[in-house]
């Protein structure tokens, strides 16, 4: 193959230290406060529990994909550090318009990590396919877009900011299929796109990490933090056990499949990110897991068999079913809940409605308009195009030197 | 085989869609307050460390099977979130009758998940022999009748709640050998049945899990929480040393045995779970430590070449002397500590000797007794007994799509 | 080989239950109260985060074998309660001649565990050469010269208990590379000395998990916790940009290489230890991580081509680099920021300087010193030396009663 496509060399690290040192050198004007804030120790342990949940959670859960397990989880972390530094300064250079918003730096980084959440999903979508200096490209436009598209939701759609912060799932997975659109499809016959036990087992514990740590992630800017809490924890439950249920349903022999319990483990979680902290009743959280489950199983069937194939989308870790449609119905259920409780109140209620709809109108069309220009983008010359037969491939962004290969 | 043997799609998810559609109902009439209790975000930390140590922990705890990864992770998942349902909607009944126990949904749960300690004890001694739907069965009968010696032991035996609780492991082990007596003994010289290096790293990884996560598990409840959690620390860490030190005294060469310290590592916490919170000098906890793990590994021992093949019980993960025995010397350890504290007393102290005694032997003759009828109901042919052929094989219940199979 | 070698039986078992009757005898004239400490119960999430880091995060880091998992998972274990209860007793020794000291047995525990993280740091430059029987005696010597030399550093240097405890990288790197340069050289060609592709990426994961927790680490004794987390995980975020970077620019092909990231994105916390506290602004905390990543990815190169060679000095994981070279650079800017910030004050400034590198020439001179002590007096016949065709072995020091043998 031309050595032009493997020579990373002269474009990566420079492109790393000419962020980084903008880092540096932007952060010597920071406004933010380090410590203003009486209670910024106290919201250390929230920000530990989403600093986990994001770098193991999606580390493992990304290790899908036999030969790709290095990158995985070496992106992964790589492109959570970089995100989490830009965040913080576009943060910052907020606070300086609007002195009022400082709320401190710890505060600062753990929201940046929770929108980072966004740009983890859309690199699901384009694992193994996309090289790291396509991610760093994709990782800061992205974000940039959903603070913008965040931006409008508060500003002219009344959103308040907790939700506008849930809006990453959808934001997320919607970005990520838009890009995914743009790259030529893999060889169907390929081996390297197939998963190992070991590297289910593996993902599957990610899944796991994500799913036990995922109340945390729900209830961290709620105001009604136990409410978020407990009705998240039995949303979950029951998606865990729908998920069980309907992999034996759907397949022969009544057997589990593993990458059924991989995605839809989380559904219940996804689905009640929007309607957490103001569902006053778990078992409308328990109803709302179950549909997210089967919405999530349901759609791995018809979209890999339906939907993908004719629109030419690879969506490498399922990140359409997993994240996608559960925050759609998630949306969905948001405004039912909505007209349900303000049924007697209806002058306000065609406003409200109006407003949420609006918000997740604007949050989906941003991300899909926004996600086919960056894949677009990232496919010309200039970024270096990993080719077709190198895909799902550690060897071509990490040095091997064991003398065994297959782990 | 017959096709009678492999087909769960006509049970499994039936039984899963029936046990899941009773517990959203229930809850729709939940009289468990959501947030009535302002100290319940406090104890969102203590659920925390206890799921994680569950769930993990457990998780990996009984991975020691070479073939058994999928179904040893993914089954405690799925039973630990079918028990918690049922036991969180089992307590909420009772507080329909005694409106004054009401603590909270997160407490509730948080006990739920300290209940399940005993079923998941009790599938590790019939890992890789029962299926799926007899483990759920299992766990919905062994959850009530923990639940009904838990409340003799309160209500006649005047023992209190914490103490109560950690009976679990005491009731999960006894229960679990008297199930597994039940379930045909595997051919001597299978294969399936044995641990690789990378099996035995795992499950070893898992017992650590446990093992840090002990002192929250042994505080959960007590009320002087840092005397809790001193003494078990100081019990656990001796008993790690001491599990080194005995595996090197009774293996050949003097090499270490990987399961001695799987098992042994943490006897210490089982043996002070009754008396860590009232132990008043850490050397005593420290001596309980010891002979926990003396106790296990000569346990091991014995069990293993004398007890164990002429009453023909198969224990696949060893439950008996990791848990069983150790829980034995700290109900022993109770009552004698009991007699050196109240000796000048000596009005009360029968009464109290007597009581305590009396809860041990009330929870394991229950234990005991209903374990073995559970196993004889689960070998019925209703259920669906796996063939001793299909003994400790994932591809017996879940798909592997994979082209590599070993791993 | 002769069986003299192989039999550990007659001394390892031994030597622990001396050690452990020690412990429990000693620890029944405890002087260090249970509870006096009101504030005991909420160090214990501090304790949690230190303990979990210890046991996981070095526990997988040293995993970087490819036939050294089980001992470097369990001799980490064996160690760190062998070393902590040992630090504990002799904390306690302290307190009933200063009886004022007394912080509760919790704060001592978790001060132990900070202490026990130089052993660990000296075990990794050793991993696989001294057996366990050497470790152990290892840790106690260690554990007690870095006692005295923190105790100099306190009594005679004027340094505080928080800054001497961060001597803790300098001086377990230094004292452990002047051990292993007693140890006869593994011969060149070893395979066994090599790494994997799934020992790597343990090893990474062992990485990421302290890099995880060291804010946690670094703030444990601070007075002004925000600011020691906040500085901390910028240091970590730069230092883990730069080793992707540096480590992308410095290979073939602009590939990155596992090595250096396993060891790089640490380099920045440890640069900060001592400065995280006192740091006004994050971008000198960044400038640091940078430098600290810089001095790393530089040093193991010049190290491994041009230093150890000539001075026969094999260091397994790498220690000198990944902890020692960042250490000797925070020591320089903790020097420096001094200077900086008391410019005008000149009249203290000069005493201030002299005592800071007072402190450092005093800790590395007495790690160097007594590491080579220790070192040979390991060497000797009486702790059955491993030979060197034995280094590297599970084998050696674990029953393998698996039939397939390489994992």
């Amino acid at each position: 193959m031309p050595s032009s496509y493997l020579n990373f060399r002269h474009s990566s690290p420079w492109l790393i230290l000419l962020l980084e040192t903008l880092f540096i050198v932007r952060s010597y004007f920071l406004f933010l406060s380090l410590d203003s804030h009486p209670s910024a120790q106290d919201s250390y342990p929230e920000f530990q529990d989403v600093h986990h949940m994001v770098i193991f959670g999606f580390g493992f859960f990304l290790m899908v994909l036999r030969r790709f397990g290095f990158s995985s989880t070496g992106f992964n972390l790589l492109l959570i550090v970089l995100g989490v530094q830009s965040s913080v300064l576009v943060e910052d250079s907020l606070v300086f318009f609007y002195p009022g918003a400082d709320e401190g730096v710890l505060k600062s980084i753990t929201k940046a990590i929770v929108s980072m959440t966004a740009v983890i999903i859309s690199t699901g979508a384009v694992l193994g396919k996309a090289n790291h200096v396509q991610l760093i490209v994709m990782t800061l436009v992205e974000l940039i877009v959903f603070y913008v598209s965040r931006w409008i939701n508060r500003r002219f759609l009344e959103v308040d900011d907790q939700l506008s912060l849930m809006h990453v799932h959808l934001f997320g997975a919607y970005f990520g299929l838009a890009v995914t659109s743009c790259f030529p499809e893999p060889s169907p016959g390929l081996d390297k796109n197939r998963s190992t036990p070991k590297s289910d087992l593996l993902s599957v514990l990610g899944s796991v990490f994500l799913w036990v740590f995922w109340p945390s992630f729900n209830s961290l800017l709620a105001e009604s933090k136990t409410e978020a809490i407990l009705n998240t924890y039995f949303a979950l439950a029951v998606s865990a056990v729908t998920a069980f249920m309907l992999s034996a349903l759907t397949s022969k022999d009544g057997k589990f499949r593993m990458t059924h319990i991989h995605s839809a483990v989380l559904a219940g979680g996804v689905t009640v990110s929007y309607t957490a902290q103001s569902i006053s009743h778990p078992w409308i959280a328990m109803i709302l897991g179950l549909l997210g489950s089967v919405i999530t199983i349901l759609g791995s069937h018809c979209l890999q068999s339906c939907l993908n194939p004719p629109l030419k989308i690879h969506d490498t870790s399922g990140v359409h079913f997993t994240f996608g449609l559960p925050a759609v119905l998630g949306a969905l259920a948001q405004v039912v809940l909505l007209v349900i409780r303000d049924w007697t109140n209806s002058s306000s209620l065609h406003y409200l409605v109006l407003l949420h709809v609006g918000a997740f109108c604007q949050t989906i069309s941003v991300a899909l308009i926004t996600g086919f220009i960056t894949g677009s983008v990232l496919n010309t010359r200039l970024l270096k195009v990993t080719p077709v037969s190198k895909y799902f491939e550690d060897q071509f962004y990490w040095e091997f030197p064991h003398l065994a290969v297959g782990f």
